[in-house]
């Protein structure tokens, strides 16, 4: 089935977003100035899942210029199709199906590997074994409160740390695999 | 004025214990088989200064077979010297004085670094700008939830990454130092 992989920036006290999903912590550290492999990450998924609220940040971000060419599923309970514009009509789904459902729609799609983004998303998608690896890049920073990478989980979850990366501008790249138990 | 000095291990997910404060996710990992130079950092403080429930936590963890040869200082607002078990009473010192006169105390006794250890106590002399530096061992697990490393600040924190180190474990340790603002 297709494989759920994160790529992620945070807060060195875990945060992805501001209470107000504003990342300006996270532009203000000199990161457009290095590669930290994002281009390489993008172009090794099929496409990208993530829910609403994501989905109108970015929206809102880029002013409709849309930063996506693979295609973007939204996850949503409230949202339908008819809710995005009809320029982005064929860039993004939505969809209100289980995780795992999805996969396996996507996965008959053709998708290999799905960028899964967000915290409310990544957190479901881990809880329910479909993140096979984590590329989290800390800022040395602490924002003190906002929307957390991780949640709460019904068991421990362990990880293996594949390998990690100093950039110059003081980032630390880790690289985890994820080791969910067989039963 | 005597130095702020952190060194402590969290969960990916930024925990250092457990709600009931148990470590048991940090002692399965094999952290006792490598050196992670604690045994430097400790040799390098003139003290160690934590509150009432670290301390709880040790005493109740080493049953009385205290595990520091160092001065330990005891913040709390609850306890009183007579609280100390009289073995531990040249070892321990209780005190409520607040972080910034405390250090004012311990340098007038000659302390030119402290190790600073505890949540709670860690956080507010972060706050205070008391914290020179910090060494973060990061273990490959999320536990869900627990007693956070990190809590709310009146401001942004900004750090530099020293270095950071992977060990065989899959232990990942980072060096930051505190970038407090003028003002």
């Amino acid at each position: 089935m297709t494989t759920g992989h994160v790529f992620i920036a945070t807060s060195l006290d875990g945060y992805i977003a501001r209470k107000d999903h504003t990342i300006d912590w996270l532009e203000s550290q000199g990161t457009t100035i290095e590669e930290h492999g994002y281009t390489q990450f993008i172009d090794s998924v099929d496409g990208i899942i993530f829910g609403r609220k994501t989905y109108e940040v970015v929206f809102n971000l880029t002013s409709g210029e849309w930063p996506y060419t693979k295609p973007v599923i939204v996850l949503s309970r409230t949202l339908t199709q008819s809710d995005i514009p009809l320029h982005l009509n064929d860039k993004v789904t939505v969809t209100n199906q289980r995780p795992v459902d999805l996969l396996k729609t996507v996965d008959q799609q053709g998708w290999k590997r799905a960028y899964i983004d967000g915290g409310t998303t990544i957190q479901s998608f881990l809880s329910e074994g479909l993140i096979q690896n984590l590329i989290i890049t800390t800022l040395p920073v602490l924002i003190g409160e906002g929307i957390p990478l991780f949640g709460k989980t019904s068991e421990d979850i362990h990880l293996e740390l594949i390998s990690s990366q100093q950039f110059p501008s003081g980032l630390l790249q880790s690289h985890y695999r994820v080791l969910y138990s067989e039963n």
